[in-house]
Order: structure tokens, then sequence, then C-alpha cells
């Protein structure tokens, strides 16, 4: 919750009797046509006013009316390793909190960092990733977006957290396989080909595709900055519609 | 983050120019001892600074100086199995509610319903309350406070959480054994007596006492309203101190 420091009541009550003080004098003589009485009206204002100011700033800061949150939304890239969801994720996440969002960062990768003891069967990825929906939609709940970005492989795992969520955006990076595999960033479909990995999504454990995605992402027609924009255009027109 | 919705930017001006217009006539009146002309003045700075108040709020919701928010904290209740943790844990958390807090409530039967798959084994439990507590940590470093309550058995995992968290209450729910296993409310210590149940903390599985908790509450000895009351002036005291 948030409330206002004194210091920010103190010094929009002078920023607002600046103002008043001005219009009040500029009255005043255009009534009367003395310039000393309309000096002499506006500095009594400017001392009694910042007082009644700070007063009315404290009252109205103890009542929630109209205290607004903006609404908050689950952004879930999805897609295979390599697909280039967490560059993406970053540059939105970015994004939002340079717009002020309350946002959380969420990546698969730092989540199993600290979590090593997650594995990669599929009750395990299932598992994995109906927690990681729920601490979402509990952040959600809580008037906090999130940028989430895991391979989630399992359209079944995905549902549940959609299921959890008021505002789901499921973003499917939809990078071909034969691209991740020829980027291979981390070396990973390089190992998971000669059997060092196992359950290796894509090589031997399946992606299921989304059937329904809020939005999918061609990123060998797109740019980043591209799908970037994309991705934030959806969210301006359909979830973050704050005047 | 809270943003200003217009109407109450707007009834704030109103609100305010009723006090400010009526001073200004009075001050008007005095000097010039005119009412026609105090009431003139009165009636177009009415007018005009109504408009000129909406747009410096406007303009200062857009400001993030002075917005403080209150700061979170993870409130852990911890203990054997009918202790009375939830009991306590719900009462905290209508009561911070009552005060506008922005918290969220995070228990461990809860949890398990939507988690069925959740072992009880020393790995199993210890990856719960881990995520648990990550969870908690993420809630809390956007500016929601948790409380929380989970038989969370094993030093390790809540050290854990608490290192993840920057202001961690550690309350331990010191209820012995013989007194819960007295109430058995959910009939489970008769089960695990029978060998139904395995791994059931107290029986067949160890409880270890926090080292060093924030407040250990001895409901042997406090009844449940004393025990709301000691967490609430511990926080009070320790954590939100807000004026």
């Amino acid at each position: 919750m948030f409330r206002e420091t004194h210091a920010r009541s103190v010094v929009k009550a002078v920023t607002w009797r600046l103002t008043g003080t001005v219009a009040t004098s500029v009255l005043v003589f255009i009534f009367t046509r003395r310039l000393a009485l309309s000096l002499w009206v506006g500095g009594l204002e400017f001392v009694s006013k910042i007082g009644l100011y700070w007063a009315h700033e404290r009252l109205w800061d103890r009542l929630p009316f109209g205290k607004r949150q903006v609404p908050p939304a689950v952004i879930w890239f999805t897609g295979l390793s390599g697909a280039g969801k967490s560059t993406i994720a970053d540059r939105v996440y970015a994004e939002l909190q340079r717009r002020g969002t309350r946002v959380e960062r969420l990546d698969g990768d730092s989540v199993r960092d600290i979590f090593p003891a997650t594995g990669f069967t599929r009750p395990e990825r299932d598992q994995h990733v109906r927690r990681i929906g729920y601490l979402a939609s509990k952040l959600a709940h809580n008037g906090v977006s999130v940028v989430a970005s895991f391979v989630s492989p399992y359209e079944d795992s995905r549902q549940f957290v959609r299921s959890l969520c008021d505002q789901f955006v499921e973003v499917h990076v939809a990078t071909p396989l034969a691209e991740c595999e020829r980027r291979d960033s981390k070396g990973l479909y390089e190992k998971a080909r000669r059997g060092e990995i196992r359950n290796f999504t894509g090589i031997d454990d399946p992606y299921e595709e989304p059937t329904n995605p809020e939005l999918r992402l061609d990123t060998a027609a797109l740019s980043v900055d591209e799908s970037v924009s994309e991705v934030l255009a959806y969210l301006d027109r359909q979830v973050l519609k704050v005047k």
C-alpha cells in the first residue's frame, strides 16, 4: 500500500500555494485596482492556506477512494530453448519498469539456479511450471504484473497456470526447432543430440504448441525490436488500458 | 503501483475549494468590509481554482516523490501439526488487512490442496518449504507482506527462507507435542501412531526447533487472543514502524 510521506504533502502544499496566491492576488486586483491590498490578501492567504492545504492532504491520504491499481497481468513466454524468450521478455520487463509498473521477472534458468534439484521428467517439469504459475498468480492478485519466460512445454501445465490468473497473456515465441538448433547459444542441443542430456524439449521430449495463445511471435520474420513492440502494443491495447 | 483516478482528483479539488473559498472571502472581507466584493472574489476564485487544483493533482500523480511503501515483512509461523499456527496466523492476517496493509496469506494445507503431488519425505518437504519461501520473498520484494503457516520442520529450509527475505519474522508456535496430540483436531496423530501416515512430524519425522526465532509463543500459557496480540505488538515495535 502506498502512503504519502509528510515531505510530499508539504511540497505539494507549497507548489499549490504559489499557483493559488498568484491567482487570488490577480483577482483581487482586477476587482479593486489596489495593488497593495491585492498583495496583502495574497500574502496572508499564502501563509494561512499552506497549513490548510497540508491538513487537507493528510486527511485524503487516509481515504482509499479513487486510489486505483493499474491492473496486473501475467505475461508468459513459452517456446523452445534458444527461441529468444528471455531476450524478448527482458526487454518487455525493462519497458514496463520504465513506465513505473509494479512488475516481477521470472526466468526458467534463474529459478532453476535457486532450485537445482528440479528435474526434467514430465511430472517434474509439470509441477515446476504449475508452482511458478501459482507464484505468478499470487503476485498478480497483489497488484504485481509478472513477465515469465519458461520453456513450459506442456499444454496441461500452461492451462493450469492460465486458470489461476485473471489476466493471462500467453506469448508463444514460435522460433522453428531448426533455427533454435542452429543458434544453440548454450550448446545444449549438441549435448542433447549426443545423448548427454535427457528429456530435452524438441529432441527427446515433446513441445506441445499452444493451441490458442494471445500472441504468436514468428522470430524468423520479426527482429527482437519488432517482437518487443508487438508484445507492448498488445498490452497497451488489451491489458493496461490505463488513462 | 497506485494511480489516482480522475474522480478522486476532482472530488479532492471540490473539497479543497470549499475550504479555500471560505478562507479567501473572509480575508477579503476583513480587508475591505465589503460583503458583495468578498463574495464575488470568492465566487470567481471558486470556479477558476477548481480547474487549477485538478491540473495540479494530475501533475503530482505522475511524480513518484514521497510516495512511500509500507515496508513488507514475511511472518512465518512454524510448529507441530495442531499447534495452532493457522488459527493465530489467520487472525494476524485479518488484522493486517483491516489496517489496509497489502498482505497475502499462505497456509500449508491450502497449498497442498493445490499441489496434491507434494510428498512428505525429507527432500520433498525441504523443497516445498524452500519454494514457498521463494514465493513469499518475491511477494515481499514487491511490497506485499506475507503471513505464512507451515509445519516447516527443518532448520535448514527455514534458514534458506530467512536468507531470501529482507524482513523475516519467525514465529515458533511452541505447543508441546503431548498437547497437540491430545487436541488431534484432524485425527492425524492417531493415524500416524497406527502407522497409516508415514513421515509425520513429531511421530516418525523430527521437528527441529528454531534456534533463534523472533518470537516463541507458548500456547499452553497464552490464549489465542494473547498470542495474536503478542505477534501484532512485535510487528508494531520492530517492523511496521509507520507513522
